[in-house]
């Protein structure tokens, strides 16, 4: 075990603020990583606030995790010190199941092991996140990180770049295929940039008329205010694929109506309620309503090649770990554009406490 | 125009009664057929009595039409005077955009025409179905009907049969396949038939225990009571496909949560309000909710053959349309094994009033 500095929460009242605590020394198949970058995602928020009522505290968030190789363990293949390294939303699954199998470790049937607030049997406690200067991960967890492309901004492509980038692909976006993004967000921009790097057409929905130009640079072929129930009838039923990220209540009948024959939407925003489904609204059409949860490994590394290809990182806002409460509360306005990442080399400011 | 016999309602109050009523002659490409047997299905009652808001009357119900064929125009071919033939729920469409192209008239973009209640530029009024002695039909949207089957179990197949042939086969139904229907009634017997004749390990969804003996009669392998909560969760995520036929308000996350990964739920019965979604039933194991609208007419005359090879008609209870009033009560009660077809021999006491 080593001591590693970090920012956590020790109950649902408290702050994410200055702790110290152990991680295990790396094993044979372990990669340690000395993080640079950490994206702040909105599941960092819910767990430290035990919104999910699921938490183990301490808990320590972050799962867009960029670093530098450390340490590796003797069996471990493809990674030596030094190397870039990334590791997402998750650092083991069980490895046998069919989803496991095919390499789809996110449908894991007994459970992925999330990269925090999972299980960890090599210590019997619980795993910590990216909040922290250090990551020891199994090396099958670990993804390679293109060297062209800004760490700072690859951080959120480990969580916001594969959970729209997985439907994408599985779904068969391409060139000629005509996609909506609906909501401008962490995932929308990065739904943006990467549909349109497939050669899509794009559209982008939004509530809000001031996104226009910047929905226009980051990929988007045009944009319609979603309010604005003339121009949501003027598009037809012309969508092959619509990707909805928005996580708060909305009217995804409004969505579906839009799709093709056999088109699909696509729901990677995860509001609280049930939407209600017109059943009209896939009758019509014989349309489907489907979701997608993150990406398996081999697609996470894909996914990276791609954006290393393209040149492809996320828009963000970098913000020392010490502004990390700031940045929850501006993020709950929607105000960042379009992801908050902790420069981790403010963590040498931190004189943590003992856990 | 020639003088036909039927049923009709004259207004959303008025039953549905004796009624006589011009048709076109067959023109060039179409066919006349006497009806024999006519399907009622839960649709007739809803255009009869104007609950869709938008029935044109005088409203002659009826689209599971099978009778022998009286005239045919000087363009048919495949059809002569004395065969066996069937119309279903479509009786045109335009016959050249890409649904209508690809085979899948019932998604022909500005609209199929519907065997009742639609446009008929021939007349300049409106279709009539089949509550009636004869029908007049382009010869496109005329059915073979195999000889080998009871003919008035046949009836059926046209909407009932065609409605659930048409999802099982495009989500890929087959030996191996796990498969779970929702609901007994006409289109769930139809829906065990076909899923057990495809080869399919078949579990019915029922509320009602007293179905079970009928249900494995039909075809079921399995029947879980769904008002029980044990036996719902120890069906595990282990269904490829799921064929929702409930009309009434159900809880379709508890369905969805049975899918496995990449497994779909197709709604055919269509409930009155919005179905609520939780996202989470659809991004845990990427599950699809889809609909299904009937079918083309190629897969509809495929699952005729079907029916043709493995002995499979509906099962029905035969009523005389002096009778259909009762039966529409009946049919709200859901008190019918399993559809009611009307004998059109019955007509023949009737003493119509002129339209």
């Amino acid at each position: 075990m080593f001591e590693c500095v970090g920012y956590g929460a020790e109950s649902a009242e408290a702050p994410v603020a200055p702790f110290r605590f152990q991680r295990r020394d790396p094993g044979p198949k372990d990669v340690e990583i000395a993080i640079t970058y950490c994206g702040v995602c909105h599941s960092d928020l819910h767990q430290a606030r035990n919104e999910w009522q699921n938490t183990l505290y301490p808990c320590v968030p972050g799962h867009e995790i960029v670093g530098r190789v450390t340490r590796v363990g003797a069996e471990v293949t493809g990674f030596k010190p030094g190397d870039l390294a990334g590791v997402g939303c998750m650092v083991d699954s069980c490895r046998t199941c069919a989803s496991c199998r095919e390499g789809l470790e996110q449908y894991c049937e007994p459970g992925f092991t999330a990269t925090y607030n999972g299980p960890e049997p090599q210590t019997g406690g619980h795993t910590f996140g990216g909040y922290s200067s250090h990551v020891v991960v199994d090396r099958h967890f670990v993804l390679r990180i293109p060297e062209t492309l800004d760490p700072a901004g690859v951080a959120p492509l480990l969580c916001a770049g594969i959970t729209t980038y997985s439907p994408l692909r599985h779904w068969k976006v391409g060139p000629g295929s005509r996609v909506g993004i609906v909501g401008l967000g962490g995932l929308g921009h990065m739904g943006l940039k990467l549909a349109h790097a497939m050669g899509a057409s794009v559209t982008l929905f939004t509530t809000s008329p001031g996104k226009e130009a910047d929905a226009k640079r980051l990929g988007a072929d045009a944009v319609v205010i979603s309010r604005d129930p003339e121009a949501m009838a003027a598009q037809g039923e012309r969508f092959d694929f619509i990707l909805d990220t928005v996580a708060g209540e909305h009217d995804i009948n409004a969505y579906l109506a839009l799709l093709k024959r056999d088109g699909t939407l696509v729901q990677v925003g995860a509001p609280e309620k049930p939407l209600p489904v017109h059943v009209f609204s896939v009758i019509w059409r014989r349309r489907n309503f489907a979701g997608s949860l993150i990406g398996g490994i081999a697609e996470t590394q894909e996914m990276l090649d791609f954006c290393g290809q393209h040149g492809i990182t996320a828009d963000i806002e970098m913000i020392p770990i010490q502004e990390i409460e700031t940045a929850y509360t501006r993020m709950l306005k929607s105000d960042v554009k379009y992801r908050f990442v902790i420069d981790m080399a403010s963590l040498s400011d931190v004189a943590p406490k003992a856990a």
